[in-house]
This record gives structure tokens, C-alpha cells and sequence, in this order.
């Protein structure tokens, strides 16, 4: 158990990540995503396999209501279009309103200038995280990825830095940490990030700290990743197989296998 | 063989299920199905996986053209939008028109009070089947589920019921059939119910009695999903072994396992 | 290796893939795809399996953008709604303004009268080549589909023919290869043809000569496709062992399993 006389710090993370897990499991909280179509259905399957539950809807009318019942918020910019921007805006508001948490994944954020301005004027409504990697990173953030630029990215946009790549860096609030874990293969299922983004929203729901919540998300999913590598013939059995090992998931693979610094 | 001169009991669905399996592998009948995004691919799926041809369109300049060619419709209520309501009416009137089956999923009606009044506008236009959990039924029927709520609501709408749970209930025109098959890890795989509602349709396009043709293609979806189950790791293997599982599905294996009272 | 002394004939087609393969492989070419959304997913599973980037977006004011960094675009009919079609010509100008190849793959062609005429439309725009199955071919080109009525689309268009069956064909600029690989699970599996195109596209972003190009990416994919059949217990471990089969596939088992005259 992690005490809660000292501040978390980068050890304590495979802990806290199994604790958040058990959470999610237990209580199951509704993930409503604003996502890329290419992604829903392998986001929606990555929650459930955690035990939370998804919801997907992007039609205007309906966003409102569903937020309404959500514990947490993803919009992701993967093929966006002029719908899911209204529904991104109206269910930022609502989750606002609510006080509850939403993340941002600016999926391929630096290949069109109307997603970065786009990005960053929701940057303004406060997301708890930021997922994205060290391309999207430069696009938004307008610098070269080193440590001063990414503590001036989340000083000013008050929000934890999730940066995946091939080590991840999670950063908020003054602390870092570095998670070496992952497979090969998981860049090589489609999706694969976007789930991941979904899979940190289920933890957001569930952990107040945003820091250990993120850094949570990633580590369970590189974990579950890399157990999947390890017995996958190739991409198509590790997206099958993260699933299996994301499910099967426990306190004692995750203290075991983590590499986080 | 099912007799003629007698009707169909709950104890012959395993037998009528195993001969409405083997008249979609044989006729291979078209299925048009109006369903959310999630559930697309693994509802295509399931359809050819079961012998039959998936079509999902949902272009209001094309869908009357498929309809037209199809020999049976699902519209499912998940992830609703503008389009799919335009189309849903357009391919449910053509469908009228020619006098063949459709059915409706009304997913998350529960949710969203403009997806209650949509699906009960629907519901005037004499679905053959409506399938659906209990909390969905709650929402749409405005009544706890109970064994008078669910007759009335089947006299009322003049339709068969196809209620999936832990037990999944198929009421209709008087006759009840109770069946046990499943897993729990079906629960685990998104858009599950809503590709076993394509399977639906397809029973509905070989089986003019609807209680037969429902109680069928649930009792099918249950026994596959229990013998992929038995086989999984988890979650993401469950999905590709149900696939697997109704692909290779026979008439002894569908009287074996059958659980049905 | 071949020799650049003498053209390339159907018997070269095997190495010739293995020599594409590599190069896909080696280039990692960006493939963007205006795709039915029941194809998104698999589609981008299949680029990346073998070694290519795949985008997705449809929105018109991004896909310019995207188009502009991509080495090659697929334009596939299947659900093809309003914001599709528009997106479609904006991708097919710029591809053609900056002189590089886009594939045709009229999906369900025949089955409605808007998508003949929309797809006769787009082929007066060029494409490198068409993929389709011989009842769209009969839709599209109005005659029944024989050598004479081949070579006369094929002429006629400007464009090499990529006629996927039992046994596949490819025609373009007098030369003709037929593929006998594939394995007959791969009928059952939703959009495995969309996702072939998508892998044709990779094909051609590092090929010039276009019925190589096609000829490969056939053969490709009908090489993994029985490689996996062989190991699959049904059509959902297919899809997922067609990934795992294309993502280690080599030149050895490419020349020793290619069945082509």
C-alpha cells in the first residue's frame, strides 16, 4: 500500500498502478470517448478488457446525456471531422461543468495546421492529460522535445505530459517518470495509442493524482503489451493478445515486470 | 425433424436452430444491416462467418437500392446520427413494401431520452423482432421487466422479444423459451449483442416464424460463445474464437450443448 | 534479381513481389485511405503488417494536407456517403497535381446505379489501376467479363486490372498473370478485399511499372492468406493470422508457394 504521509514518486508507480487497476475493476467506470472511427472499436475492447465500460456516441444531440452518466472523458483528433467537434466541445463543457476528468490525444496533430489550431484551443478548456508522442509533442507545443520544453508545456497548459515513444515519459507537476516498458509490435496495430489514451481515461476516473493516473495507464498497458509480445506470432495475435493479458492482468506481473525509473 | 402438425415447443429450438443454421449456410441470404461504427466489422463478420452476406450502407441515396436486394434489415440504435435515422426510415419502409423482416436493437436506449422516442417511433412500424437487455427494456417498455410487462409489450408492438442476460428470454406470440448458453467473457467483447442481432436477421431471412428464428440465432450465438469461452485466454481471443466457433458449428454439437427449457 | 534488359513477364511476378515487399519494408510508404468504415481498421492493420504507414482522414479540409505526404491513395466505394465522394476528388487532384498513383476499388459496384455512375467518373481521373471482383467488373465496364472485354476497359481506362477471384488476374498494357494462391476462409472475412487494395497501394508507392505493382500485391496477399488458412481453425483466426502471416513473410516461402502462370 502506498501511504499517504509522503508524496508518490516514480517507484511507487508499479504499485499505484496495480491499485488503480484493482479500482477500475472494481468499480467500473464509463469511459465515453470522442474518437477516430479506425479506433473505436479496438478502444472500446481495450476498456472492457480492463473492466470499465465504453461509450462512443458522437451525435450531438445525445453526447450531452451520455457524458452525463461518464466517469471520465477522451477526445481524440484521429479522423476528425466537423461532428465530432461539436460533440468534442459540447462534452468538454459538460465534464467541466461536472468536474470531472478529460484527456486530449492530438493523434497526427502535426500533419495538418487545422488540428494543431484545433488542439490547442481545447488545450484552453484544461484536459487533465496529454497523450501524444515526441512528433505530435513538437507540433503543439512549437519546440524541440527536451525537459525544459516539456515543463513549460505542462506549466502552461496545467496538465500532465503523457509522452509515448520508446521509452515513455509521464510528466506533471514537477515529477517524472520513465516506463521501459512495450513491444515492437504494438506499433504495429493501428489504434494501438488511441486505445491506450482510452485505457488512461479509465484510470483518470478512478485516481484523483493525474501524474499517477497517467503514468498508471501507460504502464499497464506497455506491461500487458509486453506479455502479448512475448507469446505473439506477429501484429495480428498481439492485438488479440493484449487484450488476453490486459484482462488477466495482476499485482504481482505488474510489480515484476515493470521498468520504470 | 421438426413435425408441421404440431407447434414448435421451447424443447425443439435446439433442432430448429441446427435447421436454420444450415438454411443461411445453404440460401446465404443478404442482411442489411444500419448499426453504430463499433460493431460494423465484427457484425460483418459474424454474417459471413455464419454463411450469410453482410451489406452497411447507410447512404440515404444508396440504402433503398440494398435494402431492395437484401431479404433481411437490422437497425441498431448505437451510435446514432442524423444519417442513420434517414436511412433506418427509408430501408424500414422499402422493407414494408416487400414484406420482409427486420428487427430492431435498440442499444442504450436507456441512455438517451431522444434514442427513447426514436426507437418507439420505430417500434409503429412492426419490427419482427426487437432484441434488447433488461435495462433497455425498462426504458423502452417504461415498466421493471417481469413475465406480464414483457407479454404485454410483445401484444402491444406485435413482435417477438429477444431478451439477452445471464439467461437470455425469447418471448413471442404467447410462447416463452429460457436459454442458459453464453459466456462470461461474451460480455467482455464490444458490439457482442449487436453482431448477435445481424445473426438474428439472418435467422429471420430463412425462418418465417419469428419466435424460432430468434430463439435460433441467440441459441447459436450462446453455444458458440460458450465453446470459444472454453478455449479463450480472454477478451481479445473470445472474439476471434466465436467467429471460429459459429463457423464450425454443427447439429450435434447444437443439441449437446443446447441449455434451453 | 531481375534484369532491367528485358521486360518483366508473368514467371518474374514471384521475385519481383519479394523485390516489392522489400522495398515497402525498407520505405516505409505513407498510403492514405478513403475507405468504407467497415474497412478502416482491418486496412490499416494490413499496411502496417506489411511495413507501410496508413492515414485515414475523410474530412475535407484535412485530407489535402494529408494527401500531400502520402506516397500513394486508395479510393474505395464501399459505404460511400456525401463527405466521401468530396474527399475523394479533392485526393484524386492533388495525387494527380503531384504525379502520384491512386487505385481504384469499386466495391459493391453493381449493386447500385449512383455508385456505377460516381466510379465511371473517378475512372476518367486515371487511376494506376482497379481493383474489383468480376461482377463489379460487368457492372462497371457493361460486358461480361472475357479477355476481349479485359483488354478493352483495360485500354480504354489507361489502367491495369486487378480481377481478384478464385483464381486472380491481372491485365494491364498487354500483359496478363494468373494467381492461383489465396485460401477460401479469406471470402469470409469482412473486407479482406478492401484491406488487399490498401496493400496494393503500398505496392504501388515503391513500384512504377503498375501491373507489377498489382501483381505483387495479389500475390502477396494470397500467399499469406493460405500460409494462415493452413494454420486457422475458422475465419476469426484468419484475419488475425493473415497480420501475423504478412508480417513475416519472406522471399523463400513467397517463391516456393507462388502459384502463378
Amino acid at each position: 500500500m502506498l501511504s499517504p504521509d509522503r508524496p508518490v514518486t516514480s517507484q511507487d508507480i508499479p504499485t499505484a498502478a496495480a491499485d488503480v487497476l484493482e479500482r477500475v475493476r472494481a468499480r467500473a467506470p464509463r469511459v465515453h470517448c470522442i474518437t477516430n472511427v479506425v479506433a473505436q472499436n479496438f478502444s472500446a475492447n481495450m476498456l472492457l478488457a480492463a473492466g470499465a465500460i465504453p461509450s462512443m456516441t458522437i451525435a450531438s444531440d445525445e453526447v450531452v446525456e451520455f457524458v452525463a452518466q461518464a466517469d471520465a472523458l477522451l477526445v481524440n483528433l484521429g479522423t476528425f471531422d466537423a461532428e465530432r467537434r461539436v460533440a468534442a466541445n459540447l462534452a468538454i463543457d459538460s465534464m467541466a461543468q461536472q468536474g470531472k476528468p478529460w484527456l486530449l490525444d492530438p493523434v497526427f496533430v502535426n500533419r495538418s495546421e487545422k488540428r494543431t489550431q484545433f488542439a490547442l484551443s481545447l488545450l484552453s478548456y484544461r484536459p487533465r492529460a496529454v497523450r501524444l508522442n515526441s512528433t505530435e509533442f513538437t507540433a503543439l507545443s512549437g519546440s524541440e522535445l527536451d525537459g525544459a520544453s516539456l515543463a513549460r508545456f505542462g506549466e502552461k497548459h496545467q496538465t500532465v505530459v503523457g509522452l509515448t515513444g520508446e521509452t515513455d515519459i509521464v510528466f506533471g507537476d514537477g515529477r517524472l517518470v520513465c516506463i521501459g516498458n512495450g513491444h515492437p509490435l504494438m506499433s504495429k496495430v493501428t489504434a494501438m495509442g488511441c486505445a491506450g489514451s482510452a485505457l488512461v481515461g479509465a484510470c483518470l476516473a478512478v485516481e484523483k493524482d493525474p501524474w499517477v493516473a497517467v503514468a498508471s495507464g501507460i504502464l499497464i498497458l506497455g506491461v500487458a503489451g509486453q506479455l502479448a509480445g512475448e507469446r505473439a506470432a506477429g501484429p495480428g495475435s498481439l492485438a488479440t493478445g493484449i487484450l488476453d493479458a490486459l484482462y488477466e492482468l495482476d499485482a504481482a506481473t505488474l510489480a515484476e515486470r515493470a521498468r520504470v525509473i
